[in-house]
């Protein structure tokens, strides 16, 4: 199946490429067969007339927990450990498989809706979230979440879970799903654990996913147990000698941002939960300095209260020039950049994602033009950073299928995900 | 005329009021006749049924500048004074009538689709933007920005002109209008224009509306040339004798937020602007703790990039947070008290507007709670400030009139403003 859409600006996002004015891109399939300006080609089974339009790569959110959708607005204004151990793990702990079931299902339409074609989620019963991908049509890097606080019986099952769940669905749903380890936090996990899935994931040849140095009271008592500060004590236990996607790194110093940047380790910056938990503001004009490419996270709508990219995207370019007093701090191409191909690149996925180029999966999406908040058109990609928002997203593709047309959701049924998702949240309110 | 609209949630954001789950809001021509919970009244002219909707005050947009809107993603990512001297002013230096009827037009478009009913605007060609308003049915307080770096006679047009827009336009359109006297900041008018004016606005008993300490740059200049910071600068000149609104305020020591105080002055924070210049990020804990109530306002779309008072809410409550290490600095309630109540009496208006209660002009918005980022409906309030979007804006009333219904504005051509607004800016275009 050939789809053209013509008469749209692009933005492809490949380093180097101008914004097309008046430009096609072809679909052959799951893949991307031609992006140019001009005369469009001519052979094709379907033509979409985008005029008035901007297509651009989806946005990649790197790091979540898309069934914690079902707790958004549970819990606001509280400190992360509070906020953790009083409300958020005696709720979860009473989710089942239909909670991750309908949470999730609530956060892909939500995704959707907002112009995301990829995410990673760190969750438990995660075959619930790979149905969901593998029905939904999106692509997804998913790993099982592990807490190692319990007792020696409970974390071997869970490790035997997570190494289950990466053969079991590691490269399905025509390659939309690829999997990680993930050993939840330094602060969840004792050492010898987090050494023992270090070993797992080698052996399944997959990447780690894992949270790190968020807080400053966690960065704290990795000193006080271990006398060491997390990124030293991640390096020794073997994490970035694997490929490793870092969540957070909100209290990070120079010294273990040159740490990571030699291990070629992957940072997840998470500005809309950083903030709204008090957790602070991550370095990322040093991390850009020491040549990291930082990547865009919700994490979950408990903690966000949406899973809107655009929305990362804009506090991304915002809140470096303010706290650093320095408006060039995090320009506005960097902005996009980190939610799309730096977002390929954190879930090791940018061969096939990022960027609008031919022989790439076909994951884009177009955005309406028309807003009175996006005129005069001077900058688009300024106006897509600075002025958009997630409901101007009219459009969604993944590998080449149509998801959202013209905001008509069209593989997942809405209302019945509304309805499920409050049936299952009620049954395990307090 | 009485319009009656039910079965609503309703936020009234009068204190102590709690969420309403089933109420009624009956309008009586321009003001609210009764708000409650149960049967509604079965007098009526016009009944709509809210089911699924949430009622709240309008958006009070306390600081901006609408025409510039034509100039939104003109300039972007430069700092305050390179911004304003070489990109700003020259190409505003050209703005005439056409330029501010065609760029107010577009930003009320833009302010009502987002929820704002009444705004604040400082600029030139001040009667355009009054008209504008008249026509809309928009609320505005609208002040002549004078910029005393001209010579004497220039200095003196503009004083009197000023004069005149105040003597001409406060309180018309059926009260809508409001007027203030504005020197534009300590920067920009020597020390006894400031003075001539703050007389101008004692003779014409309006407020001032003046922008101050915005950058630290502009600061250490005041000490420079007047030996004093700005807040001590201006008390000295009477400024605070008056009712007066100082914009950004980002620069302000404890001593001077205490100066604010004790002179009962009121602050727009204006989160956005501020960080997308890098200007840094105001002390808005300190003033709340000092009981200044300071409200919210977008700047111009020039430096924001868009008009979107929800994201300035969501922005007061997220950054303070993450800047402070502090959850509970600007809690989800006060920042939505910063958008609607404190920007009512930032403007001097909270004996009209701010709050939904019997008695106050009917400004009041709807927003719809079924999206899938407002799900599942557990705070109400949490969703407005953390998860929903200015296009879930969907009813829009100003005095009683139906400025928006449904997404469809009533009182403003949109096609025509957008064609205008491009015709008007390339008149002017480098």
């Amino acid at each position: 199946m050939k789809r053209l859409l013509t008469h749209a600006r692009i933005l492809t996002m490949k380093k180097g490429d101008s914004p097309v004015r008046d430009g096609y891109l072809l679909m052959n399939g799951d893949t991307i067969a031609q992006v140019g300006e001009g005369n469009p080609p001519s052979d094709w089974d379907e033509v979409t007339d985008m005029k008035g339009r901007l297509i651009l790569p989806g946005f990649i959110n790197t790091h979540g927990h898309a069934a914690m959708t079902l707790l958004r607005g549970y819990a606001d204004d509280l400190p992360l450990q509070t906020w953790l151990e009083d409300k958020m793990w005696p709720i979860e702990g009473k989710f089942g498989p239909r909670q991750v079931k309908w949470g999730t299902s609530l956060a892909v339409i939500e995704m959707i809706r907002g112009g995301t074609t990829c995410f990673a989620d760190m969750y438990d019963h995660m075959e619930e979230v790979a149905r969901v991908v593998e029905e939904t049509g999106i692509r997804a890097s998913l790993c099982r979440g592990v807490i190692g606080l319990g007792n020696e019986a409970e974390r071997e099952a869970k490790r035997r879970e997570s190494v289950r769940f990466v053969r079991d669905w590691d490269g399905q749903a025509d390659g939309r799903i690829s999997a990680m380890m993930a050993p939840h936090a330094p602060y969840t996990c004792p050492p010898a654990y987090i050494e023992a899935i270090v070993a797992d994931a080698a052996e399944a040849n997959v990447p780690i996913h894992i949270h790190l140095s968020e807080t400053r009271a966690e960065v704290e008592q990795n000193v006080k147990d271990y006398g060491l500060r997390p990124v030293e004590h991640l390096r020794r236990l073997g994490v970035f000698d694997r490929p490793a996607l870092v969540a957070h790194a909100v209290h990070v110093t120079k010294e273990e941002i040159g740490i990571l940047a030699e291990h070629g380790v992957k940072v997840s910056h998470n500005p809309g939960s950083n903030l709204k938990l008090g957790s602070g503001i991550a370095p990322v004009p040093t991390m850009l300095k020491r040549g990291l490419r930082p990547s865009l996270g919700t994490d979950s709508a408990a903690s966000n209260n949406n899973l809107d990219m655009l929305e990362e995207i804009r506090l991304a370019a915002l809140i470096h020039k303010g706290a650093h007093m320095d408006p060039e701090a995090v320009p506005a191409e960097t902005a996009l950049e980190m939610g799309t191909l730096y977002g390929a690149e954190s879930l090791f996925w940018d061969h096939e994602i990022g960027t609008l180029e031919p022989g790439k999966k076909a994951d884009l999406i177009s955005l309406d033009l028309d807003g009175a908040h996006m005129q005069p058109p001077h900058d688009l990609l300024s106006h897509v950073v600075y002025a958009a928002g997630s409901a101007d997203v009219q459009d969604v593709f993944v590998n080449g299928r149509p998801l959202m047309r013209n905001r008509e959701l069209l593989t997942i049924d809405e209302e019945r995900v509304k309805f499920e998702a409050k049936e299952a949240y009620r049954e395990v309110a307090p």
